[in-house]
């Protein structure tokens, strides 16, 4: 035949996650980056969506999608108010994936699964001349293309001890016998996912408690299809928390709440 | 040389059309779980834009697109308001590439050229825990991945002799002679498309007809210079619809008129 | 081992950019006829988001993106008001890259790295019947795809020497000693981007001025970081251009200005 199985070929994939949208070529530009010293790198565009400089809802964002790649991905993210500054950049080695970017919590999700983390010190492995405002295609792009090439992490820079860890909102159990969570995500169908997570269902069991968001009071269904289109219901969404949705509508619509509001959750 | 030949590998294709946005991780999730399956994969993006649990709009916007892919491409295309619910996942075969997603209508464009249909029902090609809310990433994603691994479709589930088709509204010719079309989509220029399509054509000739639409009658032109800047035309569309526009403007917005509103098409 | 090493398999680089989103299928339809004659092909999107009909908008994101891909990559653009009429198609061969598209002033950043340039008229390398609307889907994906694949630029059509150039507004020096400039780009975090450019500061120290716009008066920084949260300055962009800021907020906002804005730069 001549052909070659496609299975044997390898592709290195560098992930991209930024808060840049796609109207302004800054996007294109650090995947210019990446292509001119890393031909074959498979880009993923994860997002470009990120809420301007909400370095939460990029942290929740790679929580969501980046435990689902493969472990040799490098993942570059960049929500990066601080560039220019004091701030570090880092690499950051887990068990779940190489992450390139800012040092401001962006990885938070990931540092309980560190190998390996380095500060971005080496001009080597950098583009010159460095903008101050823009290491996305500077410092962070060009390392995570000679990462996928083979230079090792530690080339990249000292270790660093101490990445920043964004401080998350827990539930709490208060005297009453409630647990006080709040909403931390409003996904793009209006779905209110909240902190009620996979370390709440150790202690919970889904199906033998009340949810009390904006003056309703919601059992748990196991699916949207399980209530008539047009209702509200709580149901533990695919990320594993808890969420309100309304059936073919918007609960962050219907409900007029959003991120930081208060769930109660009561036993039955 | 020793290098390869690009025009020697041949890569697996499966793209991707949802509703999901990319603000919220899940196209981002469903990419990791395919690469995980199929590294080789070349992930091709169609649309996430998709109205949220639109059926309707997802299967005009795969007829625009698919066509023109490769015969062996996967399509994964995920508008899925009734997810978890009793309705089935399927991959449909087809002459012009093969479908995998919710059997709710969405792949109503390509059931005429339908070759095979099955349903997910074996649980070695899903993903586990398999969520009642996001099967994007725990059905049709690793069904996909394992297709273009030559996994055959015949083993993914029971043949679906039925699946579900969407009722498309057809021009009607009325007693006083007009054709009573209407239309079927804006799109993001303000283009208003019709529903009078190649089948239409077969019986009216473009250069013979009057269209009557929000009070004005349009002769159909070849392409938006033949009228000056700012004024309204009728025109057959790179789809073959006839489409109502605005040169360097919005006839949506102009006429105030949007999907569902009547057009009538006149001889002269 | 029988793995072929990353780096001798060679991907072919097209990148697209037009003003098409994604919620409409088209530019779905363009990677689906790249993928048919090249099946090979690593589709890079660069942006979808350009303005609609915005020529200057596309040029600039172009600008901004393309010099940071490898020469041999080719760009597909579409941002083409007059598909259809007497504008002609295009392939420029460039030091910095190939482009293909329509010749209305959209490749005007490239028009100096120029090496060929030839107009679109062999049928040959079109996809057929081709759209009087879609050029993008019928000639630019298809040029580019057959490119790629080797076919040589002068079999395209013949030679054109006048490649569409706009007019881009350039600082003006008055007699009372300011550099007169203005805005020309908002991005997406509100950041005000002015024409003051590498050729400007060949004359000017960015230490050393003032910018007034908007009624305030503004020294030039390094980086946001370098002013207090909410504060407003001046500084070079990622670009080398003059950019007005506010730090982790919006200048557009803040000043209530856009495009075409007056920016006046004074020595100190």
């Amino acid at each position: 035949m001549g052909l070659l199985s496609v299975g044997k070929i390898k592709m290195a994939i560098i992930t991209l996650t930024t808060d840049f949208g796609t109207a302004d070529g800054y996007v294109g530009a650090m995947k210019g980056v990446i292509l001119s010293l890393a031909p074959n790198a498979a880009i993923i565009d994860i997002s470009h969506d990120v809420l301007p400089q909400d370095v939460r809802h990029g942290a929740r964002l790679l929580a969501t999608a980046v435990p689902h790649f493969p472990a040799g991905a490098v993942h570059v993210a960049v929500v990066d108010p601080g560039v220019g500054g004091a701030r570090r950049g880092i690499a950051l080695r887990t068990s779940l994936g190489t992450f390139v970017g800012p040092d401001n919590g962006l990885f938070t999700p990931f540092l309980r699964a560190r190998v390996a983390c380095v500060a971005l010190t080496n001009p080597a492995t950098h583009r010159h001349p460095v903008s101050a405002t823009f290491h996305g295609r500077d410092v962070f792009a060009p390392v995570a293309a000679h990462l996928i090439n083979g230079f090792p992490l530690a080339g990249l820079g000292p270790a660093v001890d101490d990445p920043i860890a964004l401080f998350e909102p827990v539930p709490i159990r208060l005297p009453d016998g409630q647990l006080r969570a709040e909403i931390v995500h409003v996904d793009r169908f209006g779905n209110l996912v909240t902190n009620v997570g996979p370390l709440e269902w150790a202690e919970l069991d889904p199906d033998a408690i009340r949810v009390v968001v904006g003056g309703v009071s919601l059992a748990v269904h196991r699916f949207y299809g399980a209530v008539a289109p047009g209702a509200i219901l709580a149901l533990v969404g695919s990320s594993g928390h808890l969420e309100i949705a309304v059936r073919e509508g918007s609960a962050a619509e219907r409900l007029g709440l959003g991120v930081g509001a208060t769930v109660e959750v009561w036993g039955v």
